[in-house]
């Protein structure tokens, strides 16, 4: 990934990430991914690096026409090569300036110079074509513009088919993988639940990292088409939910408030909030998903002990002998805001968000919470870590995954 | 930058952008930053590459309890060193385990060993602390964990300190830098504004950037040292501001919502919400700021009309008459919600958040907010682009806006 400006923390680097999907798609492993600066010598180092430890190099950035785009230069005096001018790309360039009723520069011209022995990959969204170099032992390198359209075009119309070829040829199949999310457990614990399938993993892989508040594990596997590869991972989920399964929650790019609002809605029932310490950040969470409105008509934050009472009906003498940060306040708000708010649930929050507030008997990071329902109500208590975002994000997500529980009937 | 995960293209790799942010800050020159697999060998190789082209390595990730973190396994591979238990960071480890009423497993305690030599970074947000090896010929490498928060953390507790003694010994001089932030305009706008600044620009250097929903401007300076860089970078805010003062609201790390806190804690004003399509964002946002509980007390989310009437008693004919997203019924949600809660301001917001809900006439984006106080009500109207949680984020920062405007009396 070559710029300076990527260098600099300016601009976040996506293409790289694209580029990542695309080759695991394939099947192509992925050892490295490095970013470099506007530089020839640099550049020049780095590609030749590169081409050592991988059979397959892909750069992205420094075709432009301006003085600071030394991709091709770079590979070229890597590589010990000349840049030749190449007719096929100087047309397309024409052409293109042509088609835009613009006039094309000198610098447009060095567009069209490729290291001796590459090919020109043609970019149909701008100026730069990529470049393909072909060396020995089978080895290549790929040049592809920064700008992120270009290089998806170029990706989808030249190198994805040419990777397929050579793959193909090397019988290398694809590698799919799929993430399952956990709550209630840490990542250390669940790994020492499923250590030993993990010591024995081959083919899928499986790995374990922390997510927010909770647990994730990707299981990946290599096969030759997308079907095999599901079944391959079936398998291991099997294995996964076996030990796992009541802390299992969700799949993917799910979190945990889109699973609930699946649950309310397929359940149709509805639910209310009264948030203290979370400020609002629950009903954020929900109303995220497209059609909260189904099930989420109303909330409610009550900071103060006095919005507390005269909201939620909660007692003045039961906030004075408990506290407001106690369970039979968190009790008394999720009661009193399902009658206020005339819903199936009522889900309440009382906690101290910090880093104010703490006590000897109170720390920060302790916090209550209740759900009422027909079924009555249940109130829970955690300590959590963190700072005061932390404390408010951990705090929404096990209130959510309460909800969870109770439309599965579980709590 | 150390993760599977990371070269698989699932997870967007954000630490770099912050490093290459602080090093820059710092006058440290960022020459490469390279992904790589959780692959001991693979690590290994890259961070003993890393060492011969550059003075300083950071490495981020890898840290983790799990046995696939082999960050400190693979540094110690590349220099043939030896893993020992630091108890230092064994108590530390204990200590933070204790503190969250947690068990602490076998996996844990691999967190408290490091290469021999080095030295344990306390990490203030989580277990695996960082990791200072010095190396000969004033070489050293840094590892981090890359959870993004923690990193942050032992970047400003450890080793931002230790870059600033060791480039001031060098007798580097220093890079200062200091971001302004504006609300209302846009970022060529504001460029075009300013664009004989940009140009004539040398020391400091002023660079616009765009952020979510407003602009930044970054000024930077070489100087000796912090009291010239300052110096250096008054002058220009001040160029800047005489320009753009109606667009200025902060510096730095400081959001919208902190500057509105602090206003109405200076004017001891009190606020309430009313939130339609925010869903309690603008709540959120507001008890994210320490000490909010000073001037926040309660607030509502009115999801359904018949919230928006029985709790704020927004006539139901009104909401028939112009709809549930019009001028009428945000006029009548402030002021509804001033009354509620028996508070000096009262703000409301309603609008449509997408993806679905539009209509020819009220498109997706278009929002109404109001607010409300002894001196009467405001309402304004915004259109806004972008999926729903960009919908949400522009209007909660508008409303904080208002809010900002009204405070200053410049509404």
């Amino acid at each position: 990934m070559v710029g300076t400006e990527l260098l600099l923390g300016e601009i976040i680097d996506t293409n790289s990430a694209y580029l990542s999907e695309k080759l695991a798609e394939m099947g192509v492993d992925l050892y490295y991914v490095t970013k470099v600066g506007d530089n020839q010598n640099r550049i020049a180092d780095l590609v030749r690096q590169a081409c050592q430890r991988a059979d397959l190099v892909i750069t992205s950035g420094g075709l432009g026409p301006t003085s600071d785009d030394l991709t091709k230069e770079a590979v070229a005096q890597a590589f010990e090569l000349e840049l030749v001018l190449c007719r096929k790309a100087l047309k397309a360039i024409e052409e293109r300036f042509h088609s835009m009723h613009a006039t094309m520069s000198d610098n447009n011209r060095r567009q069209a110079y490729l290291p001796a022995g590459a090919r020109a990959l043609p970019n149909p969204k701008g100026t730069a074509p990529g470049v393909l170099l072909e060396l020995p032992e089978d080895k290549a390198v790929i040049m592809l513009p920064g700008v992120p359209i270009e290089l998806k075009a170029i990706m989808d119309g030249s190198v994805i088919p040419y990777l397929k070829e050579r793959t193909a040829n090397g019988g290398g199949g694809i590698i799919g993988s799929r993430v399952l999310r956990f709550y209630g457990l840490g990542e250390s614990t669940l790994e020492s639940v499923i250590s030993d399938l993990i010591a024995a993993q081959t083919n899928p892989t499986i790995a374990p990292y922390a997510g927010s508040g909770e647990v994730r594990v990707r299981i990946t596997a290599k096969a030759k088409d997308e079907l095999e590869a599901a079944q391959l991972i079936d398998i291991v989920e099997e294995e996964l939910l076996a030990r796992l399964d009541e802390y299992f929650y969700g799949y993917g790019d799910e979190g945990m408030e889109v699973v609930v609002a699946r649950l309310l809605s397929a359940k149709k029932q509805t639910l209310a909030t009264a948030e203290s310490c979370t400020g609002g950040l629950i009903s954020h969470m929900l109303t995220n998903v497209p059609g909260s409105s189904a099930f989420y008509m109303q909330g409610v934050v009550t900071y103060s002990n006095t919005a507390k009472a005269r909201v939620l009906g909660v007692a003045p003498k039961l906030i004075e002998d408990h506290g407001a940060v106690s369970e039979e306040v968190a009790r008394a708000m999720a009661v009193g805001v399902r009658e206020w708010a005339g819903t199936d649930i009522g889900v309440s929050v009382t906690g101290i968000a910090g880093p104010g507030g703490g006590t000897e008997t109170k720390p920060v990071g302790l916090v209550y919470f209740g759900l009422s329902s027909a079924q009555g109500v249940v109130v829970e208590r955690r300590q959590f870590a963190g700072d005061r975002l932390q404390v408010k994000e951990r705090t929404a997500l096990a209130v959510l995954d309460l909800v969870r529980r109770h439309l599965l009937q579980r709590v």
